[in-house]
């Protein structure tokens, strides 16, 4: 029976493919399309592929340029059969995003499967194997466990999407847990940290190694007039795109209170969490740096973990009250402030700013200044500390 | 102070946008390439475009098309300033996906940040709201949580992902559910069943409105070989992208016994299951709704509800054997045995034929033939059956 059954279904997936169903396509093309890409090297390089003979031109675009701007843009070069290639590197061990520029349109590249979203980007993904995608590989360790949810938002007037990371044993320990609140920067929304940032793999390993400590993740929707990522939300605001033009919300101060009065009550009820600052830290990246700055402002009680990622200040903030603000927070004396930025990042100028701001001041900081620019490649290695040094 | 911030955002934005970080672009392509599509009309028609004047054709390729294929592909026009344009419908209330053909080439709609991954397949999102789409768009009622995570499976040798739905008010309720086992098609994987089916808003829907009732859905990957969708797998499976290779493996037999001997009990041990074959039931859609088959033939105790979806009968199976089955099978007498099928499946007429050995041997069965063919519409519609029928 087995074999015959093998045979039946052998013949069912050929009828599959004669079909047109072609169940094993990738984005559909048709099979005499596919090549091999991307190509990973044994030594990091990589050879991106397009067969494309109606195409004049095609540019990869990806982000794993070098220096200030982290993007590359490299011309692919196509022979005389229509195949498009460029080989690139050796890369250093990471992960990376990269389109197709395709005589002035840009798209994925049809022959990769793994694909990442990122807010409005949509992008395609190339892995270069070693130390630090290692980071966030998935291993052979215990798995935390990913809870999507909708919370209701008394502050923004709605339900609103989240997604919350609980370690290895959660389920089956009965004890309570210190929470990180991770927010995301412009333009994301409450999966990036799980998309692109793989916050759940990086806690895995560290927590399997011993080198951070068992916590909750709390990854919110940063923008208020958003109850959630694209294609969650109800059709009204999904109709009209509005959720891009919302990203002016994000500044309204709206975010922050909902995220102290809404997000953190809901979270210590419904999660066992331990509900006090010594085991609350908030951290985030670029505008969600400003809204950690922002919330722990405002809230200066709130958090005894802070981390600012890749967000510094802006010159013509007003330097008085902020020194005020400071020296509130001062007083609640947070037992770390972590602070981290790419040397090459467009927001460096304003860090040094705000270092200045908090030397004058007399606030003590930990700073990590790092390569690279504004890029998720550094987010995730600050995210790799902030998670060994949070709740110690 | 307030002011001051915003204004200083405001700043912040513009800094980014002329930094060339771009926040809010879509895909990464370039602001004065983009046009509004999809563009949906108020009789339900759409207009796609691309805005591509180095192209010299586009096609769009979409699931609205009618009958038999559901295959829709019809050329845009482009007009002298570069402009693609087609209009097409009006469509009935749905969820469709589309990818454009540009000179040869597959691509996203790079003007809609609409996504759907369905196994190897990304395509871009349209949605004509209405009767079909208020099924499973996002209500303003009370929803479940989705839990993301890994198990053991000795069967398999390796641990698994899975995806689970819990009903609003498991958390709090301390009440035990019934549980359905969801189970994708060829080429899918554990996220097919959320991403383009939509099982959690439409039983969300369902249970608000009384007509389901509150039940657990567990949703696992398939494909013995693969250990989690594309992305998420370790890296040697990623890279090899062995996934697709490995959808033979399907068919071993392997992803039913650990359906029976390693997933029934760890949901039964890890979430309020009621742990009877009375609040069990199992259903899938084509190579799932074969994995239904088999599971209820080689265990015909575990179900006492069962629904197969667009899957049937092939014509070298050994029909004596299968006879066997269907008495052990009717022996059990489950509550509930759910066909349902396109008329314009292709595999119609395999179900027939399935149809003709069950009345032969007695056995009972419930039978919906709907219209249209293979595809996720018709899906979408036979799991709001099922969730209605089930447990009752």
């Amino acid at each position: 029976m087995k074999s015959q059954i093998s045979k039946v279904l052998k013949k069912f997936l050929c009828v599959l493919t004669l079909s047109g169903i072609t169940i094993l396509s990738l984005h559909g093309q048709p099979a005499s399309n596919r090549v091999k890409s991307p190509e990973l090297m044994e030594d990091g390089s990589v050879i991106f592929r397009l067969y494309a003979p109606e195409i004049d031109s095609v540019t990869v675009r990806g982000t794993f340029g070098p220096g200030e701007t982290t993007i590359a843009a490299e011309k692919m070069i196509k022979n005389d059969t229509g195949l498009f290639e460029l080989k690139y590197g050796p890369l250093p061990s990471d992960m990376y995003v990269y389109t197709y520029i395709a005589d002035g349109v840009s798209m994925l590249d049809p022959n990769n499967n793994m694909v990442i979203r990122d807010g409005s980007y949509i992008e395609s993904r190339l892995v270069v194997p070693g130390k630090t995608f290692d980071l966030y590989d998935v291993k052979d360790v215990p798995h935390g466990r990913l809870h999507t949810l909708w919370y209701p938002s008394p502050t923004i007037g709605t339900d609103r999407r989240l997604i919350v990371y609980t370690p290895p044993g959660y389920e089956s320990s009965g004890k309570s847990y210190p929470v990180l609140y991770l927010l995301h920067g412009g333009g994301g929304d409450e999966e990036a940290w799980v998309s692109r940032g793989r916050a759940n793999y990086i806690l895995d390993n560290l927590i399997a190694s011993g080198k951070a400590k068992a916590m909750i993740i709390v990854m919110t929707n940063g923008v208020p007039s958003n109850e959630a990522a694209p294609g969650e939300r109800p059709l009204a605001s999904v109709m009209g795109q509005s959720g891009r033009a919302g990203i002016s919300a994000m500044t309204t101060g709206k975010f922050e209170e909902s995220l102290v009065k809404d997000v953190i009550p809901f979270i210590e009820k419904n999660f066992r969490a331990i509900p006090d600052p010594d085991h609350r830290g908030i951290s985030g990246l670029s505008m969600g740096g400003y809204h950690t700055l922002q919330t722990t402002f405002k809230y200066p009680d709130k958090f005894e973990y802070i981390g600012v990622m890749s967000m510094g200040l802006f010159r013509n903030v007003n330097k008085e009250e902020l020194a005020e603000q400071i020296q509130a927070l001062k007083e609640s004396d947070p037992k770390l402030y972590y602070i981290a930025c790419g040397k090459y990042d467009f927001l460096y100028p304003g860090l040094l700013e705000l270092l200045a701001l908090y030397d004058e001041q007399g606030f003590k900081y930990m700073y990590h200044e790092s390569g690279g620019g504004h890029s998720w490649n550094n987010w995730r290695l600050y995210l790799s500390e902030v998670a060994t040094l949070f709740f110690k």
